[in-house]
Order: C-alpha cells, then sequence, then structure tokens
C-alpha cells in the first residue's frame, strides 16, 4: 500500500448535524490542529446552503449524490447534486494528486455513542478501527459496505470513513460529543501520520464489527403514515442485543409490536429523525469477531 | 368564573415536534377520547406545510404570528401569517362561542420533562396547575407571561395552556414521552369537566412555580457566529439551581464560561436546538412557592 499524501475532513454534508460543521470551522481557523509532516489535511464544509438554512439539505441527501464519475453532468440541476459535483472536483482534480482518505463527520438522534462507520473493508481501515476501539472503549464499529460510486461521500475515495456520533438532536452542539468527536479525528490523523512513517502501532488484533444486514421500516396504514414508534425498551439501545420476541415498536393506541427474527441481530440507527422520510426505523446488525488484523 | 364551553387541542404549531402532530392525529381519528360531557373539544393541526416537509416553519415560526385582533389583515403574506389568521377564525369565529382554552402541545430538545407553561397567572390556572404536578411529581410548571395578542397562540384565549415535554429531537417520536403527554391532556380535560360540574378536586394548596426571569445568549462573535457550547456540567440540567461561578458555557478551544449572577436561578430551554436563531442558549427562571391557592 502506498503512502496516504492527502486527507479531507468533511463536516456539514448535512446542515443541520453541527458538530461537524463547527468542528470544520475549528479546524479551517487553526490548521496546525490537523496538519501533520506527511500528509496534506483539508477541511470542506459540505453544504454551505443547508447549513446557512440550519436543515439536513434543500433539495436532496448530499450524501447520496456522489454517483458520478468525475466528470460534470449537465443534466443534473438541484442545488445537492451540483454541490457534489463540486465537492468532487475539490478532492479529485483533474490531473492532480487526489485525496486517498475523507472522515465524513456526522451526528444522530440515535443512541451510537462515537461510532466509525467503514466504507468497505479493507485491511488498513480495519487496522485502524481496531486501533481506535483499542484506545477508547467507547468507539463502535459498523460496516455499511457500499459500491464505488454508490452516492456515499465516504465511496468516492479509497479510505472512505465516518464518524457518527449521538444521541444528538438535529440543529444543537453537545460539548461532551463535540470534544470526543475532535479527538477521535486527531486519533485518525496521528494513526495515518505514524503509518507513513513506518511505525507500528500496538493494537488488539481483533475487532467487533457491527455489519449492516437490512433496515426495519415503522409499520404504515395504505397511505403511508406511521402507526407505531420505537418501543421504549428499544428507544436508546443501539448495539444491545435484539432477541425474537423483544418489544420493538408500540403503536399509537399502546400494542405492542414484537421482533419475529430467529436470529439475534443488533439494531443501530434506532429511530434517527432523518431516516423517518427513508423508511428506516432501524439497522440491523450482525456482530462480529475479526481476528488476526 | 363562567363555565368552560369550548377546548382547542393544537399540535404541531411547530411541523417538527411530531408527539403533537400525531397526539392530535389521534384525538381527530378518535374524538371520544377527547369529549367531555360538559364542553366541546377541537383537535387542530397548527400548521400543516410544515409538517408535511418536516419542518419548525416555512417563513417564520407561526408560535409568535397572533398578533392580530381577528379581524384579516390584507397586509400579511407569509404562510404563517395566513395559517394564524385561518386559526383564530376556527377558534374565534365572530358571532359564535370562541374557545376558553387552548391546550398547545409542543416538544424541545432541553430536558425539561412534562412542563406546563402558563400563559398567565389566572387562580384557575394556578389551581389547575397545581393540581397536575400533585397527581403526577413528574409535572413541573413555569410561567412565562404574555399580554394578550403578543404573539403566541396561548395568549388569543383566556386560558392558555402549553404541554412542552422533552428531551426529544426534533422530527422524532419518542413513545414514553408521547404517552406521558396523552395522559397529561387527558387530566387537564378531566379537570375542566369537574369544575364545570363543581366538584372540589383534593389538591396542594402549593405550587412550585419556576417563573421566566431573563434569557442568556451563546457567546457569538462581531459576525454574530456562536463562539462557545452549552457546558457538559449545565446539559441536561434544567430545573436545577444555578449558582454565582457555576459553568454554563465551554468555548471550541476548550474554556470555560461561568455564571456571574449573584442570586441562584434554575435554567430552563437549555439548548433547545429552534432557540439558536433567536438568540437564546437557556431562558433563566427563578423558584417560588405560591400557597394559599
Amino acid at each position: 500500500m502506498n503512502q496516504i499524501n492527502r486527507v479531507a475532513i468533511v463536516g456539514g454534508s448535512h446542515g443541520n448535524e453541527l458538530i461537524g460543521v463547527y468542528l470544520v470551522k475549528k479546524f479551517q481557523q487553526d490548521s496546525n490542529l490537523i496538519n501533520r509532516s506527511s500528509f496534506e489535511t483539508l477541511a470542506l464544509l459540505g453544504n454551505p446552503k443547508a447549513i446557512a438554512e440550519g436543515r439536513r439539505y434543500i433539495d436532496k441527501d448530499l450524501n447520496r449524490c456522489f454517483h458520478n464519475q468525475g466528470l460534470p453532468n449537465p443534466t443534473l440541476s438541484s442545488y445537492e447534486d451540483l454541490r457534489a459535483q463540486e465537492i468532487q472536483q475539490i478532492l479529485q482534480p483533474p490531473n492532480q494528486p487526489i485525496v486517498d482518505a475523507i472522515i465524513d463527520l456526522h451526528t444522530t438522534t440515535a443512541n451510537m455513542g462515537l461510532t466509525l462507520i467503514l466504507g468497505d473493508m479493507h485491511p488498513f481501515l480495519l487496522r485502524l478501527a481496531a486501533y481506535l476501539s483499542s484506545i477508547n472503549p467507547l468507539v463502535k464499529v459498523c460496516s455499511h459496505q457500499q459500491a464505488r460510486g454508490s452516492g456515499y461521500l465516504r465511496s468516492i475515495c479509497e479510505f472512505g470513513l465516518v464518524i457518527e456520533v449521538g444521541a444528538v438532536a438535529q440543529g444543537i452542539l453537545n460539548a461532551e460529543l463535540f470534544q470526543q468527536t475532535e479527538q477521535l479525528v486527531y486519533a485518525v490523523l496521528d494513526y495515518f501520520e505514524d503509518y507513513n512513517q513506518g511505525k507500528t502501532l500496538q493494537t488488539n488484533n481483533t475487532l467487533t464489527l457491527y455489519e449492516a444486514l437490512s433496515v426495519v421500516d415503522y409499520p404504515r396504514n395504505e397511505e403511508g403514515e406511521i402507526q407505531a414508534m420505537i418501543h421504549p425498551q428499544l428507544q436508546f439501545r443501539d448495539y444491545e442485543p435484539l432477541n425474537l420476541g423483544d418489544p420493538i415498536f408500540v403503536t399509537f393506541e399502546g400494542q405492542e409490536i414484537f421482533y419475529e427474527g430467529a436470529s439475534t441481530v443488533y439494531p443501530v440507527f434506532i429511530n434517527e429523525a432523518a431516516y423517518y422520510e427513508k423508511g428506516i426505523a432501524m439497522h440491523l446488525t450482525q456482530k462480529q469477531l475479526i481476528n488476526n488484523l
């Protein structure tokens, strides 16, 4: 594997996820915080117009717009499609060195603590994740594999990484999670620096990985209206085991709905605000131990 | 005091506060839940367009638009100004019986539990609040007095009451708070029914009331950009005493900022998402005991 030469830190791809917005502003004001000797680091606000309006997006979710193969597509006209092209031009300029790694900063209303979401299962990303979870037991690691050009920002480069922190409401700053996210960003940059300099970092050889399996939608009526809420016994219980017969929803009339799957799963993104419109009440994952990294 | 003849329950004045939206939909589908023998109850969605878009408002905050005196004002053009006029026509139709009491359902990202906000200090509202807090110790009572026509929905009728529940993120349902809010609405309606029927309800003669004194904004730079976050030691500590020297903010660089007031206050609406743009980091209240109700 080659050296890492260019790294991008992106915040505010969703304009109402403020921790990433204010971290990137901090990094832009004091680039010493993110500069390392062996590579270049760029800090970028993803969706400035949505940030100004305090909304997730203007026309559509920017983090589903990174489809194109680097060439401008003149048929696109939504704000986010055009902004995705701009970002791609910044991170992957033609005939110039491109970004090797992206750290994409997000928050969630689900109780996901400090979660790393890996864009693919490259051994370098797995070792990085094992290292970060070994130095900070609050770190959880999910894989949600996406093909190149699948629409996610993290999918446009070789090493794409999302830091997803919560529970935090949209539109607010949580100081504790802000500071924890900041330290996690520095730990990733330090790992890249050490890698470039040939240092071998002490780490567990084992990684606990939550692999995305499927999604569950809310119960809905024929008009698509939600008929039930996340059950109080499941609310804020991301990463805890869910077994056959455990309650997952409660209707507005108080009727409980139970999990009917045969195998134990580990839900994440439970009650994420932005996923109501996507038809996602939670993601189900399976817990894996990966050895001999 | 006369009988209560008409009551309105309003949800979704802010389109991203879902507990009120779905409670009103439930009440509209089964009006037996809110009908009482001695008065008429109307359930109304405040801001349908904002609800459809999952936003607090379209053009401006609807709950600051109830200024007019019942007559249509042809110079107004924003969606919320026009909707406020429509609501006023529904609740206070010319030459017909008007609504005596409004129960306005809201949620907050602050940790305010089940809060009643009283629009004025009418003894009937104070006795109602004392009764509700005596039957449910989770109920807290704030007064935030507003003149008639001050812009708040609750200010347009004789007995205006807000139920403000949290902490809950914008755009999500929290089942536990949904069910607690529902029970609180029924308790209010039952109290009105008993009052109309001349029953004397057992209650404490004492009410703990948090009276709004002032607001505190975030530290900002000359461009108005926020420079600090709610301190972790204050986050989620609504209704707890704040004393001289207690930390209230922490800057993005980690510097702590302390409360400098001489008297003990009780902050509420700490880190409410919708108040960033209003220049409000928290409301400060003073705690009062009101006796001999």
